[in-house]
């Protein structure tokens, strides 16, 4: 069952409305450089995250924002418009990777595909849910590949 | 060569200075539960994250930090004491994982090795280098284990 993102944003799924190939996607996001530097300072306090002039020197050549920054907004998006599943978005980790710089100007946005669906052994109604998340921008181009793990129950008895 | 964490600190480090097994150990963060709900509610605002009553009925049974939360304060803790690379630390991307949660009262460090290094085939003076960070509490829990790949650069000739 491929789910459209309007049906997808009204519903709240769970376990069982999950089938490997469905996919998301989220809202957007408009990024810009205040935004980029009020993260990284207090977070990824890197002069290619803080400052355009030093920027250019850098292996980056102008102000970048921290993959973190990325991958937060990108966890806003999926929580907001992304992947509506009835107890939360509950992930135990996976897979980053940022293949390009996320630049001021972007406008973010999230394609998220369910890869897998493995059942619990030790828990009934439970599953690891991999999904297969990119994060692109207005231009298609893939900012971060994450594929995390997600911990998924079935709808309550 | 393992550097201490003096020693570490004070120098800027490249690719020359880097050598399997190397450690680093960086300085400390306190959380409390008001950073925790600050930062949930602009990137990761689910109840577990934002509010500790709402919290108590969840997967979590209690306010826990964002994954994403854990993941930008090691990046902090790494930037400001944790591994002084010269030209910065500047990753890729790599294997993220939450073994436990992050909870309010935690103090965090960073302990990091250096894993891997594999000079690149096309840019003479740079490689890749995978470290393996490990983001503990003060009772020693991992609450979070990140293998990133690191661009590094020799030192200017």
């Amino acid at each position: 069952m491929a789910a459209t993102p309007e049906a997808g944003a009204a519903r709240k799924l769970y376990l069982e409305d999950l089938s490997v190939g469905d996919r998301f996607r989220s809202g957007d996001h408009a990024l810009d450089a205040a935004q980029i530097k009020a993260f990284a300072s207090q977070f990824d306090p890197q002069p290619f995250h803080t400052d355009e002039e030093a920027a250019k020197a850098t292996f980056f050549g102008g102000l970048a924002a921290s993959g973190w920054h990325t991958a937060a907004l990108t966890m806003k998006l999926l929580v907001e418009s992304g992947v509506p599943l009835a107890d939360g978005i509950i992930g135990s980790g996976g897979q980053l990777q940022w293949p390009k710089p996320t630049r001021p100007g972007d406008v973010l946005h999230v394609v998220s595909e369910v890869a897998e669906i493995t059942p619990s052994r030790s828990k009934p109604g439970r599953a690891m849910v991999t999904m297969h998340c990119q994060t692109l921008n207005q231009h298609g181009d893939v900012l971060q590949d994450f594929r995390p793990k997600l911990v998924v129950h079935a709808r309550p008895s």
